[in-house]
């Protein structure tokens, strides 16, 4: 059932205010020191020591990020509003609001083995709630007209990268934890790689048919 | 007084946004262990600690999240601004707004009656404010042209869901505290009970009227 | 320089972000008492001490309302983008920003002198912003064609109802600190008045200018 | 590739919450003093002792209102979504929504040099993305066509505003701990002037095309 565009913008809408503030309240984690001396060495001892927590937010807010830029890039092919996609997309927005945990978590103790797995398993249910919806989103006629099929494909394909590099930081996390963080930076990268094999299975898919 | 469309687009913009940090906030009232440690027992009986936080952050999470979809449903229907909305509009977010507190107030102490108490007689209050919004907004002549009849009892009749619920939980947390949440989970289930029978007595009556 | 409707959308979009975090961070503010007991005395005790809490919180969410409120219907009659209007309503923000510092000051002792002035001096400085709003943004021209003129004199008025009852309740703290704030309870009633002797008296203008 | 006002206004949206999230959170930074007397003495002294704090809220406010009203200013003059604007502007809003930190560090020892160069160094690097993202979205073609390019050139100079006095903001911030922050408060002037010599620029060129 197809209620049109005004509930779809107010969908976008409080999602978007969802992912702004998840994305924001991280800094709230990231504790200020309260220091009595105005010596140097010691805040800067202290800014050291909170290293962990500025790359815990920096990870989290780009993480975030590309979640909302993917939400951003789904929402904008799709023609009207779909009542299937309302509690998917909420799952999703809580395993978001969630992350300032996960991150405050991490950030506390990156060597600590059970902190990276939660931290890791936390994106890893995110990236397939975000699945889920994609696959919901993207069904045969939900897309605006003038959005070819290979772009369709690409997204289908492009929604695969966060599950993906969740797993494996997931899997790295008790051998190498802290470092294991670093596979969420291949993100940019599987993205990209995804997107191209969609593109081109949907191409040569038609090519045959056209053939055929 | 109908004031038109853009007055009623930034009261959803307003309510679309205190949800949403209500919703967000929940999270703040998780509070992240700060261990001395690398191993895996202190964390996993730290986090084993917070599961009624996990649990509350989830269940209020949900419930207000049920909230804004009725809300949600509730504005897709109506035709133009209704100036008496406003206020119990603004009252319902109120609570909405308060809920982060129940909640932590609950998470702390999940098998105390008080809190308890507390938290389903917060609900009974939204529910109850939501009651009265739904009364108000679909009085006769503010829906729009398409909408049929029985769409809007059913809306009407769904407007009971969340009271009901938590006036059930609100009589048994004395009685089982923390286990009177369970019969929240019943909230999706009664939403289409109600739902039913306010599209089948419109139908009914509709039907009646034909036939006199 | 009318640089259209997207720009005035907009600044009403961040205005409504600004007030919606501002009336949902009050909660945070409000302390969970966090107890090592299931006993009820002592959680009605701790419910019973957060009691001033709780007021300011109700206090500051619907004075932050009727501001909200306020900016609804004042920018439901302009006409286009001011830029003029842009730092009128930002320092408006920044004291609307500021009231969950204030009321939790004033929540934290409520029969204490300095904080009840404090506190209504910041509703003062945000009663006199929104005056300042009002009278640059109702200036001749700005508002839409179909706005009687009545209805703008009305809500120039109408602006004058939170400077009032902030200043009564800054003269009232010294001398009855806590119970000052009774008189903010007047607004609806003060707005109303307002509202009203502004439309007389541009009615009774405008006949006197068809007369003569 | 132009995709459309509907992903463009989603954008702006999407960093309207996250400006208005991070310039309100900037309030929770601002401790409230706990005091158990009714002493206006001690109350005074309190609020005496978070003078620096409440400077810090106005500075930051200012400064992110005044990174809103560019961002405002030039997705005003924007024809359409460009997709390469999505990660300078996610870059620009990460560094907005850490400025709550920065700012409680500055205010927590306003005197001490390490916290005000930090403060300082995050401004420069909020002012350089932004003028990133200036260049980026201000290139050829991207603008709407009733939009004058002596306009244009005025915002493109406009954006070396806040680089600038940020930079001298660093560079004094060693030698003149907290009064470095004095050269802030030229942003209005400094912006006035880059726009006047940006348009003055435009003008010239233009002349000198057409007498050429």
């Amino acid at each position: 059932m197809n209620q049109g565009p005004a509930q779809l913008e107010r969908l976008k809408a409080f999602s978007d205010a969802v992912f702004a503030i998840a994305i924001t309240l991280l800094v709230i984690e990231v504790h200020v020191p309260r220091l009595d001396t105005l010596e140097d060495a010691a805040y800067l001892a202290a800014l050291a020591h909170l290293v962990p927590s500025f790359m815990g937010f920096m990870l989290s807010f780009l993480t975030i990020g590309a979640l909302w830029v993917a939400h951003h890039r789904l929402f904008g092919v799709l023609d009207g509003f779909e009542p299937r996609l309302m509690w998917p997309n909420m799952l999703l927005l809580m395993v978001v609001a969630f992350m300032p945990f996960a991150t405050a978590l991490m950030s506390s103790s990156p060597l600590a083995r059970v902190p990276e797995v939660f931290y890791s398993a936390t994106l890893l249910a995110a990236g397939l709630l975000q699945l889920l919806l994609f696959r919901i989103a993207l069904g045969p006629g939900r897309t605006r007209a003038e959005v070819v099929p290979e772009e369709i494909n690409a997204l289908r394909w492009r929604a695969l990268t966060l599950p993906t590099a969740a797993a494996v930081a997931l899997l790295a996390a008790p051998h190498m934890p802290g470092n294991n963080n670093f596979f969420l930076l291949s993100i940019p990268l599987l993205a990209r790689a995804y997107a191209a094999i969609g593109r081109r299975r949907a191409l040569r898919r038609m090519a045959a048919q056209t053939a055929g």
